[in-house]
C-alpha cells in the first residue's frame, strides 16, 4: 500500500513535467502515468508543483552565545523549517577551544536528538586547530558521517583561525573526502575597526556594517580561494554577500578550481539602508557579514542565474529583539549577530527569484535543495524527486499568496527581517520520508520524526 | 505492449539513479521499480548508463560550398550521428542573398526530407537583412517552428552582416520569441589579413590561423554581447574557441545578461600546433574559428565545469581531404572551412571530460543534450529522461573501449581530426521515439525515420 | 636683450623648483640662478607658478555643421584659448567625402591662416578611405607636418568608416610615423537607437544620452584597440568618457599595446543629470559622447592619477544656445553636438584636480601640455620649460579666484556648461614664443601671431 | 668657481634636451646656453646623456643573517652602486624583536657611518609591532628623517607581522606622513609548504620557488592593498614579481587608492628556469619572491611602460655562492635569500628597457631615480636635474658596451646573476653633490663622502 500523488507538476534541478509520483514506505518508487497499484492511497495535487524537500545547509539552532542561546532550538527551528518547505537542515556543530571534535559533536547530538521535525546533519566547526584535530577529522568523515567542516577567518580570539590552519584543514579535507566551509571576513581588520569605533563612542548598530566593510569579505574570500588552490582542495564559501567576493569566486572557478559558494535571502533582498532605522531597530539586521549597499543585489542575482553561486541557505541564527538583541543597546559589538530565515527561504526565493524571471523553476530547486544535497553527501537520497530517493516532497500551491508577519510565522523569535514582504505560493503539504508532516499548511504530527543523516564523503568531480 | 529497459543507471542533467524505464509507443511513460505491465518487452541494460539522446545543435549537412557540397548529406550525416549517440540535430538552413527566409527553408527541407535517421530541426541563417526579412522572422517562429536564427560577423561580402542588422535581428528575436545565434569573428579584419598574406605569397594552411587570430573572435564576441544588451535580447554564441571570448561571456553573464555559449570538441582537444603538420596536412584542421594555442583548452574546460559554457556542439561540416580540401592547395583561403564531428562528440566528451573528472555525468548530459533542448524549444520533449518525454535513449556501455579511425567511422569523409584518439564507452543501443535504431552498435533499420521538429518559441527566463 | 622671469616656481611634468627663466627671442635659453645678462628686461613673477603653455589637442574651430558653423572661429577661439593659458591648439581638419586629404587641409589652412592667437596644427580627419588616401597620408606626414589622423566609428553615413578602413589606416600610420586618433562609439547602434526614439516621438534632449549609452563607447573602444593590436600600430582614443572604455584601455596597456587616451573636463565634472534640466536647457550639454552617470567621474580621475589616461583636451566645439542648438528644438538629433571649453580647461583642472589633491602639479602639466606635445610631434619645442624650448609660458597666479560666467568669458558663445563653477588661480601673463600676449589677464596684442606648426612624425617608443 | 658640463643631453623624467649644466658647490645652479661664469671649470660631455644620479631604494648592506652577514657592507656596496650610476641608496634598517625602533636605527647608523660612497637613508623595518612602536614612529618621522617603514607578510616567526599590525602601521603612517613598504608573500603558506617539502626529502634549490608560488604573493598583495584602503593610507609594494600581484595593484590604482609598486631587474630579465641549473647552481637565484615563469616578464614590462609600476629597485642582498649560499646545500630553506644587483641596475634597464623600445629615456629616469625621490621624501633635492637640486649626476656614454662578469664588477660577491649579459652604455663620470666620484668609469676618491639623508615626510597627493 503506497501513496500516489496525482496530477502535479514535478520539478527537479533539470526537469519539469506532469506525472504521478508513487511512494512506498519512505521512498519514491515510481514516477509516471498509470503507476497506481491496488490499495494505494491517492492524493490529488492538481495545479501544484512538486519540489524536492528543501535543504538548508546553514542553520544555527540552540547555539550558545555568552549567557544565552539562539531563540530557536532544534524543535522550534525545525518546525518552522518544515512549514516553510525545508525537510533537511545541516547545522553547525562547534568544537570550542580545548575540545575534541567528538566532544563538540556529542554536544550537538544532544541538542538535536529526538527534537527535530526535519532530517538533520552536522557540519563540524573547528576553532582549535592542531595535529590531533587533523587526525580526528578522518574519524568523523569515516565513522560519524560528517563530511564537511567549517573554519572562521573572522571573530578574532574566539573562532578565528590563521592561514596555516586553513591551509592544513583544506589539505586534510581534500585528501580524506570532506568539504571545508569558510566564513570569509578578515577578523583582524574587523576587530580593529570595532574597537576603533567603540573608542570614539560610536556604539549604535549603524557602526556594525562600517566595522565589517565589503572589502574585508572580498579580501578573505580571495585569500581562502588561494589557500584552497595551494591545498589542491575543494572549498565552500558560506553566506557570500557582495560583488567583490563574487568576483573572487568567478576568477577561482575560471582557473578550474573547485570553489562553491552560498548566498542567503537577506543579501538578495535587504540592504544596508536598514541600519539607518530609527532608534535601535537596526539591531534586527545585525548579522555577519552585514547587509550591503543595494547595488550588490543585482550582482548576486546574476551570480545565481549564471550558476556561479551554488546554494541559497539561510544562516538562520535567531535572536529576540527584546531580551537578546538589546544586550547591545549601548555597544553594537554586544548585539548577538544573526537573524531568522529558515521558514521563509523557499517562499522568498520563489517569489522574488522565480516569479520575477531571475531564476527558472529548475534553478530554484537546484539552489534550495539539489546542489546542497550533492555538495554535502546526501544525494541522491535527498535533493531530488526520483525513484529510490527519500520521499521528501513539497507540494507547492502557486495560487496561494500571503504577507510575511512575525506573529504568524512559526519561528520562535519576536521579529522577522522580512516583515511585510509578500509571498506567492505556499508549501501546503510536506512529506518527510513518505510521511506527511504538513497538511494544508499546518503541522500534522505531534512528535518529531526527523533523523540524523550520516553523510557520504565529499566526492571530487573526478569519477571512474 | 511497451518496452521496459531494465537495470540501467539513468542519468539526466541533474540526477543519477538506478531504475527501470517503461516506453509506450514513442514516449517514456514511467520510471521506477515494479513498473512492468503485462506484455511488455524487457531489454536488459544492466551495467549501462541511460542518457537522453544527444542533441547536436550545430551541423552543416549538404551545405553548398562553391561548386561542391559538404561530403555528408542528411542521410550519411544522420546515420553517423545516431551511431554516435545523437538522436536530434539542428542544422543551419541558409537564406542566401536575394532569397526570402521561406525559400531558404524550403531548400533545406528538400535536402533533409525523408533522408534523416535522427529527428531534425533548422536554425535559419540570415545573410540578407532588411525590413521584410524582419517581418518574415515572425512567420517562421509562429508557423514553421523555427525559433532560432543565425547571423555571421565574418565572411565579408558573402555571409557577413553589419552591426545594425545584428542589433535589429536581436531585437526582433527578443520580441517574438527566438534566439539569435552568432558566428563571432571580425570579418573585416579577417578579410584584410587573408589578402595581406596572399599578397605576400603566404598560401599554406599555416596562414589560416594567423589570418583569424583569437583577438578577432574575442572582439566580435564582446561586440555582439553589447548589441544583445542594447537590444534587451538573449544571445547564443556558437563555437566559442578561446579565453578572450570566454571572458566576454563571463562578464556579460555577470551583468545579468542572458548570454549562452557553445564550444566544440575540436577546441577542447586539439590545438593550433596541428597547422604545422607536414605538407598540406594542416588543411584537415582548417575550420573557423581555427584551432587555438593549447593554453585555451584548460580555460574552456573550466568554462564547461563552471557552467559558463552551456553547450558542446560539433559544427560538423565535413569535407574530404582529397577532392575538396585540396582545392586550396595553392591558396589557404580556398580550403573549404570545416571538419567532421557529429559521430564522435559524445564519446570524446565522455572520455576526455567525464573520465578525467572535469565533468560530472550530469554535466555531460546537460552539455550534450538538455541545455540545447531547453535553449532551442525542444524541452521537455527532447533532452531528458522523464515520463512524457520522447523515448530518445542512448544505452551507453562504459565497459567498451575503442580507438577512433576514419575508416571505421560512419561519417562520409576520408579523415577524422581525431584519428587515433581513444574512446571509452559506446552507444550500444539507441532508441528514437521508442523505436530501436541502433542495436549492439550497428544500425538496425533500413529506412530513415527521423522527423522534422517544429520547435517552440524561445522562452526568456521570466515565467509566471 | 632678453627677458628674465624672476622668482617664480617652475613646474614641468616632472619637476617643481624655484628658479629664474631667461628668454632670448622666441626661445628659453637658460634656467637657474644668477642668469640675467646685461640689458635683460626683468619681470617679477614672485608667488606664481610657471607652467608650459597649455596644449589643447582637440578643438573644432570654424567647423561647418550643415548650414552654419561652430560659433568660435580660429580668431575668437584662439583668443579664448590663450586667455585661459593654452598656447597651442591642434584642430581637426576634415577630408569630406570625395575630397583628397590635401583639399581638406587647404580648406582648414584657409580658415586658420592669419587669424590665430596661438600656435596651431592640424590633425586630418579621414572620412573617405581608399588606397589613394592611404598613399596621400605619407605625403602629409612627410611634407605637411601632419602626423596624426582621425577616424570616426560613429556618425553613420557621414563620417563613420568601417573596421577595415580603421585597420588599414592604423597600419599605414604605424608604418609611416603617424598616430591614429579615433572617436569611439558604435555608429550603427547609435543610428538605430536615434531613429527608434524619434519614431516613438521621443524628441527631447533627454534622449540624446539614451541613444548613445556608455556601452556603445566601451564596445567601440575595445574594438579599435583590437584593431590597433592587429595592425601593430599605436592608437589615441579621443574624449574617453566612461569606466567601460577605460577598462578597455587599461587591458590594452597591460598587454603592452601602445594605447593612449584623452578625456575632457566635461566628463570629469559634469554628469548626465544635466539632461534633465527644464525645458530645452539640456541641449546645452548635447555632446558626443554624452555626459555620463556620475559614478564614472571617480573612475576617470583615477585614470588620470594612475597615468592610464594621458591627456585632458576639450573637444571645444561651440554652438550658441540661441540660433544653433535650437535647431533641434523638436528633434534632439538635429541639435548640433558640441560645447565650448578651450578657455576653461586649465583653470578647471587646476581647481578640481590639483587643489583637491587628485593630481599633482606635475600631473597637471603632463595632462594639459607635455603629453600632448610628445604624442603629436611637438616635443620638446612645445610642452615643457627647458632651455631650447619655445618660450610658451603661462604665469599662473594661484592667489586669484573667480567664478566662471559665460558673459565674462571670451569664447564666442552664449553659454558655458560651467556657469557658476569656481576657478582658483589665473593665467595672468602668457607668453607665446617669447612674446607676451596676455598681461594681467588681458589680451595685450592687436594682431594674432600664432603660426602653423609642422609636426614631427610620431615616434614609437622604440629608440636606438 | 663652478663646473660646467658642456654639450651633453640632459634627461629628466619628463624632458630631454641639449644644454649645459652649471654646478656651484654641491648644487646645480643653472642650465642652459651661455651660462658659464668666469673661472668655471668646463668638462666636455659631448655625446653623452646626463641622468640624475640613480636612487636605489631597496638595498640590504651588512645585513645579519644568522651567523654571518651579507657579503656587501656599506663600503663595498656603495662603491659598486656609484660605479653603476647610483648615487643614493635607501637601506632597510631593521628593528629586531624586543628592540625599539631607535635601537634598530642606531645599529644601522653605525654600520653605514663614514663608510658610504653614496648618500644614504634608511627605511625602518618593523618586526615587533605594539603601541609603543606606533608612538615611536612619530618621532622617527619628525626627528630622524625616517619617512618610510617596512613590514613583512612573510618569514613566519621572525619578521612576519599579522594583519592588525599592518593595518595599524598603515594608519599611523598615513596620519603622520610616512609610507609603508610591504613585502608581500603569505608567510603562513610559505612556511607550511617549505616544511612539507623538507619532510618529503625535497631539499634542493628547485623547491624554493615551489614553496613560494606566485599565488601567495598575489594574495598578500591583494590583502595589503585592502588593508591600505581600510586605513586610508598610501602603500608601497616592494619587489613585485608577477602578473597576479600586478593585477591587484592595477585594480587598487583604478579604485583611486594611492598604491605604489616597485619591481627589480631580476624579475624583468631572469625566470624560474634558472632553478633547474645543474647541481647546486640554482642557489644563486634563491631570492624572495623567487624568479617566476617567463611569461610574467612581458607583463612586468607593460607595467613599467604603462606607469602602473613606479620604481625599479634592486633588493641588493648579496651572498657568496661559496661559504654562504652553500649553507643550504642539504636544505634549500637554509640558503640565504638574496642576490646582488646594485651595480648593474642602471645598465640593465638602459640596455633591456630603453634600447629595446620598452621604455623611453624619460621612463628610465623616472623609474631609476625621480619616482623614488618623490616617494621617499628626497625630491627635488635628489631625483632630477634642475637648478637648486643636488649635483648628483651620471654622465652616461651610450657608445660604450660591455659584458657583465662577476670578476670585473665591484660588488663584493663571487657571482652575478647576470653573468654574460650585455650592457650598452656606461656611467663614465659620476658626481655626488658636485664632487666627481667616478671618472672614466673608475673610482676617483680615496674616502667615502656619502652623507646621511634626513628625509621629508611623505606627502600625499593632496596639496593646497
Amino acid at each position: 500500500m503506497g501513496i500516489v500523488l496525482n496530477g502535479g507538476t514535478i520539478v527537479t534541478a533539470a526537469d519539469i513535467y506532469q506525472a504521478d509520483v508513487r511512494i512506498d514506505g519512505e521512498r519514491i518508487v515510481a514516477i509516471g502515468h498509470d503507476i497506481k497499484q491496488p490499495g494505494d492511497q491517492v492524493i490529488d495535487v492538481d495545479g501544484c508543483f512538486l519540489f524536492p524537500g528543501g535543504i538548508d545547509p546553514h542553520t544555527h539552532f540552540d547555539l550558545p552565545m555568552g549567557d544565552f542561546s539562539t531563540s530557536d532550538d532544534f524543535s522550534s527551528g525545525s518546525k518552522a523549517a518544515i512549514l516553510g518547505g525545508t525537510t533537511t537542515i545541516l547545522d553547525y556543530a562547534t568544537q570550542f577551544k580545548g575540545e575534541t571534535l567528538k566532544q563538540g559533536l556529542i554536544n550537538w547530538q544532544a541538542k538535536a536528538g529526538g527534537k527535530c521535525y526535519v532530517d538533520y546533519g552536522f557540519h563540524m566547526a573547528i576553532t582549535d586547530w592542531k595535529d590531533s584535530i587533523a587526525r580526528e577529522m578522518i574519524d568523523l568523515i569515516s565513522q560519524e558521517g560528517i563530511s564537511s567542516f567549517k573554519l572562521y577567518m573572522a571573530y578574532k580570539n574566539t573562532l578565528q583561525v590563521d592561514d596555516q590552519a586553513l591551509l592544513q584543514a583544506l589539505r586534510q579535507a581534500g585528501e580524506y573526502g570532506a568539504l571545508i566551509c569558510v566564513h570569509c571576513e578578515n577578523g583582524d581588520v574587523v576587530d580593529d575597526l570595532v574597537h576603533g569605533y567603540l573608542k570614539k563612542g560610536k556604539t549604535s548598530p549603524a557602526y556594525h556594517p562600517l566595522s565589517r566593510p565589503p572589502e574585508v569579505e572580498a579580501e578573505a574570500t580571495f585569500r581562502v580561494i588561494t589557500l584552497a588552490q595551494m591545498a589542491g582542495a575543494p572549498l565552500y564559501i558560506v553566506h557570500l554577500s557582495n560583488s567583490g567576493a563574487l568576483k573572487a569566486v568567478v576568477e577561482g572557478k575560471l582557473k578550474g578550481l573547485e570553489i562553491y559558494a552560498e548566498t542567503c535571502p537577506q543579501y538578495l533582498l535587504l540592504d544596508d539602508s536598514y541600519y539607518n532605522c530609527e532608534g535601535f531597530e537596526g539591531a534586527k539586521y545585525v548579522i555577519s557579514p552585514p547587509l550591503r549597499p543595494v547595488q550588490n543585489q543585482d550582482v548576486l542575482w546574476s551570480g545565481l542565474t549564471s550558476g556561479i553561486l551554488d546554494v541559497v541557505a539561510t544562516d538562520h541564527c535567531a535572536f529576540n529583539y527584546k531580551g537578546q538583541k538589546d544586550k547591545g543597546l549601548n555597544d553594537f559589538s554586544k548585539i548577538p549577530n544573526g537573524a531568522a530565515g529558515v521558514e521563509t527561504r523557499m517562499g522568498l526565493l520563489y517569489t522574488y527569484g522565480v516569479l520575477t524571471g531571475k531564476l527558472s523553476l529548475n534553478d530554484f530547486v537546484a539552489l534550495t535543495s539539489t546542489n546542497a544535497a550533492k555538495l554535502f553527501g546526501l544525494f541522491p537520497r535527498k535533493g531530488t524527486i526520483a525513484p529510490g530517493s527519500d520521499a521528501d516532497l513539497v507540494i507547492w500551491d502557486p495560487r496561494i499568496s500571503s504577507v510575511l508577519r512575525a506573529e504568524t510565522l512559526h519561528q520562535q523569535v519576536d521579529y522577522t527581517p522580512y516583515e511585510g514582504f509578500k509571498q506567492s505560493g505556499q508549501a501546503i503539504h510536506v512529506f518527510l520520508r513518505g510521511k506527511q508532516i504538513v497538511e494544508n499548511g499546518k503541522l500534522k504530527v505531534d512528535k518529531p520524526t526527523g533523523m540524523y543523516l550520516s553523510r557520504k564523503p565529499f566526492l571530487k568531480r573526478k569519477v571512474g
